[in-house]
C-alpha cells in the first residue's frame, strides 16, 4: 500500500483498494506490472532526436523512414506527444521540449534543447513548425520564441488553432477537439 | 501504461498518467513498488489461523499474546480487518470469511472456512463472537447462520451497530462511523 502511493493521484483509501485486489486476485497481473515497471525504470531515456522518451537511442517516430521529415511539431511534453498521435492523423515528426520557457525558474532555451532545435532547423528538411505548446502564459511564450527561430530560418510556422480551450492542458483534451484543433492549425 | 490497467479504477488516461510521472519524475518509487509488488505476489498467503492476508504462517494479529482471545470478529475480508485495526480501538482477534455466503454463486460453510471457525469455537476460548459481515442480504444472512453456531456452543454473540448504512460496504465507510457502529455492537 505505501509503494502504490507514488502513484499520482493514489491516495490511502485507493492504496489498499488497489493492493487487496492485487494479491487476492491478480498476483499475475502483479508481476507483470512489476517487471513493467523495472524495465521502464531502468531502460527509457530520450530519443537522441527527438527527446521523447524512448526504450532505444532513436524513438519508434524519428526511427520511422515513413514518417514525414517536412513537418515537425513541438510539444512541451511526452504525454503530448501520445496524445496527438492517438487522435490525430499526423504523420510528420516531433520535438519535445520537456517543458516551456520559465525564466522564473531558471528554464530558458539551453534547458529546453532549443540548441538541437536549431541545428535540426538549420538541416534545411523541415519546412513546417506546428507549435503544439500548451495555450497557458509560458507556453504562449514559448511558441513566440519557437515562431522566432523558424522565422529567421524563412520557416513557415503555425499554431494549433482554436478548440483547445485557455489555460487547459493538451493531455487532457477529448481526442476529437485535439484532432479538431490540429487540422485548424493557422500561420503564425 | 498496459500493465498498469490491472490496477482496479485505473483507465487509458490514469495509466498513461501514471506512467509517465513514473519515468519522467520518481524512478525511485516504480523501482520501489516493482520490488513490493513482487514480494507481494510470491509472499502473500493465508493465515494458518484467521485466513487473513499474511506474509508469515502467522498473521501479526494471531501471533501477538497481547490480543485477546476471548473476543474473535468475524469479518468477510482483509481489507475489513483494517479498517477496523485503523478506525476503532479493537484488541480482540479476527476470522476472515474471505468471502459471504452465497448459495447461488456455489458458497457455503466449507468454503469461507467454517469449519476452522468452529473448532476454534470449540476450543473454549471465545466468549464474544463479533459479527462484522457486510449489512448486506448475504452479509446478513452469514451473520445469522454465524450467530447459530456460537449459540449452539452457548457463547455470546453480537452484531455491529446501525451507524453502518444498510447495503454499503464496510471498507468505505469513515473511520468515526465504524468506530460508532463497533463500540455500540448489540447482542443478536
Ligand atoms: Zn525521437
Ligand atoms: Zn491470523
Amino acid at each position: 500500500m505505501e509503494a502504490l502511493r507514488c502513484l499520482p493521484g493514489v491516495g490511502p483509501k485507493s492504496a489498499s483498494r488497489m493492493a487487496f485486489h492485487l494479491v487476492e486476485r491478480d498476483r499475475v497481473g502483479a508481476e507483470r506490472l512489476a517487471h513493467a515497471l523495472l524495465a521502464a525504470a531502468e531502460g527509457v531515456r530520450h530519443c537522441r532526436r527527438c527527446r521523447n522518451l524512448s526504450e532505444a537511442e532513436l524513438c519508434s517516430v524519428c526511427a520511422d523512414p515513413a514518417r514525414d521529415a517536412s513537418l515537425l511539431c513541438v510539444v512541451e511534453t511526452p504525454a503530448d506527444v501520445l496524445a496527438i498521435e492517438q487522435a490525430t492523423g499526423f504523420r510528420g515528426q516531433y520535438f519535445v521540449l520537456m517543458g516551456r520557457l520559465s525564466p522564473l525558474d531558471g528554464i530558458g532555451p539551453s534547458e529546453l534543447g532549443l540548441d538541437r532545435l536549431e541545428a535540426r532547423l538549420d538541416e534545411g528538411q523541415v519546412r513546417e513548425l506546428i507549435l503544439a505548446t500548451n495555450p497557458t502564459v509560458e507556453g504562449e511564450a514559448t511558441a513566440h520564441y519557437l515562431a522566432m527561430l523558424a522565422r529567421e530560418r524563412g520557416i513557415r510556422s503555425t499554431r494549433i488553432a482554436h478548440g483547445v480551450p485557455m489555460g487547459g492542458e493538451l493531455e487532457y483534451i477529448d481526442g476529437g477537439t485535439l484532432a479538431h484543433a490540429f487540422s485548424g492549425r493557422r500561420e503564425v
